[in-house]
């Protein structure tokens, strides 16, 4: 899937880290909040209308990427979602939750979030570790 | 899986409709918002740490159920998430959103929910629609 074909507000929210399987991933530019975001290379707008062999595959992405997520920042809580009222175009929250998070116990959808973005070293290190533990992902070529 | 093994605020906001494969299904009391719950047959508290073919059985009914809810109340947008920060005990929501309820286009987790419950007639009603169009699903014994 091509970066250009993500919807704006994807685009002005997030870092666009790389692929895994069928689906971009991104990262939200909170950085109070490690938060990706998955978006699968698709013009439905919900789940249970995927093709099923594809349903499962990005299902399994988004499994992985949960996984690799809680590991890596070593979260008390995974909170995962496919919302989308206000962004159409499908995509799957992975967000990682700790107990002494600004938003603790609440969700974090529709809370006011900083959007000041990572450095390139914070994103060089997330990247080189998700090259490492979540396989199949790969940096955009 | 047995009602009696369900947490207390899930059995305290939930009628219990039945089960669906692996999981028990519940609907949330507010009427307001057609809001589901699936609630798998397990201790782990996350999906990713479901045994795979767990997993891939709880999704497909998270998928089946999302299909059914959209389908029975003509939903705008299925909001699907798997949350956890208050209730520990894993659990999936199906909640049909439609862009004139109250919340829209807001998630609902977090806002004030009444929860006067369904009438008798209304989850017959309901419970039937499943059985008719919601393979798996059975009522309890």
């Amino acid at each position: 899937m091509n970066p250009n074909q993500l919807h704006p507000t994807l685009a002005a929210d997030c870092h666009v880290l790389g692929s895994l399987d069928l689906s971009l991933v991104l990262l939200h530019r909170c950085t109070t909040i490690p938060w990706f975001i998955l978006v699968p290379d698709t013009t439905q707008t919900e789940l249970y209308t995927l093709e099923t062999s594809m349903r499962h595959r990005v299902m399994e992405s988004w499994n992985d990427l949960s996984r690799f997520a809680a590991t890596h920042f070593k979260a008390d809580k995974m909170n995962t979602g496919a919302i989308g009222n206000v962004v159409p175009q499908l995509h799957l929250h992975v967000i990682v939750r700790k107990k002494d998070d600004p938003f603790w116990p609440g969700v974090v959808w529709g809370q006011p979030m900083e959007k000041s973005g990572y450095d390139s070293e914070s994103l060089n290190h997330l990247t080189r570790a998700m090259i490492a533990n979540l396989a199949g992902f790969e940096i955009l070529e």
